[in-house]
């Protein structure tokens, strides 16, 4: 299994450099945080995840900002900022990711189209988020949103 | 998919009779949360999910009592209640799920061997913990903890 490999070496990578990473999902629906966690000796890198489905879960436990959310929409720009960086503060990690997209197949929009997705990433030293639009099924986006990941943290 | 099909009459059944879940887990690492948000229409039904993989987690998101943790172990009977329990009270949801466990290969004692998994299930009604040592590796592990919950909420 060719991720799981990568998965494994950016775990030990990690490790080794006491690099340690938080996770806040929405339309991945923790599937980042289990494919993370299947690796032997992740417990030392991964610290927590959070499968905020919901708008109240991203309000409570992640603490974005409500009004953020009515102005932009869960799926936007500032909400994946605020996912990543929150969660990174609150588990006191070293990376923070967060991911809000449309997964499908409903509840796309002509502005917000089915596939939409943001990632955010937050260090110490920079927040950044990235935009794709991946139109497939439901299983496949996930993995895609995986994939950009990995290659963040392959990079970092 | 066989299993695919299963959490598809969970979620369709579940979200006709407006009955909510959420789930916090900590070694099946994110995967139930997956499975039951593979379904399209899962968010619905679908709250949150934690992956309280460190205490930390455990004790700041979940409100696990840490002096529990610390007679007990994060792997016991009172911190899967506690999980199940806070979770559905924290999101208002009918059913709460918590999972702790040792998905090893690592990690195990003579008293609390690799596969040693609690599984608590939390509703306004009742609280029930169920203990399982499910030898094998990682990844079916985490299949064996799923078929689980999906047996106990077919049955709900």
């Amino acid at each position: 299994m060719v991720i799981l490999e990568r998965i494994k070496q950016i775990i030990q990578r990690f490790s080794e450099r006491n690099v340690s990473i938080a996770v806040a999902e929405s339309c991945t629906g923790g599937y980042i945080s289990h494919m993370m966690t299947n690796v032997s000796g992740s417990s030392k890198v991964f610290e927590r995840g959070v499968v905020s489905y919901s708008n109240k879960a991203k309000i409570d436990i992640l603490g974005v900002n409500p009004e953020d959310i009515e102005e932009y929409g869960a799926v936007s720009e500032p909400v994946a900022n605020q996912m990543a960086n929150n969660i990174r503060q609150q588990s006191d990690v070293d990376v923070g990711i967060g991911v809000t997209g449309i997964a499908g197949p409903t509840g796309g929009t002509t502005e917000k189209p089915v596939g939409l997705v943001y990632i955010g990433y937050s260090t110490e030293y920079k927040d950044v988020v990235k935009k794709y639009i991946f139109k497939t099924d439901r299983i496949s986006f996930k993995k895609l949103v995986l994939q950009k990941i990995l290659e963040f943290l392959e990079d970092f």
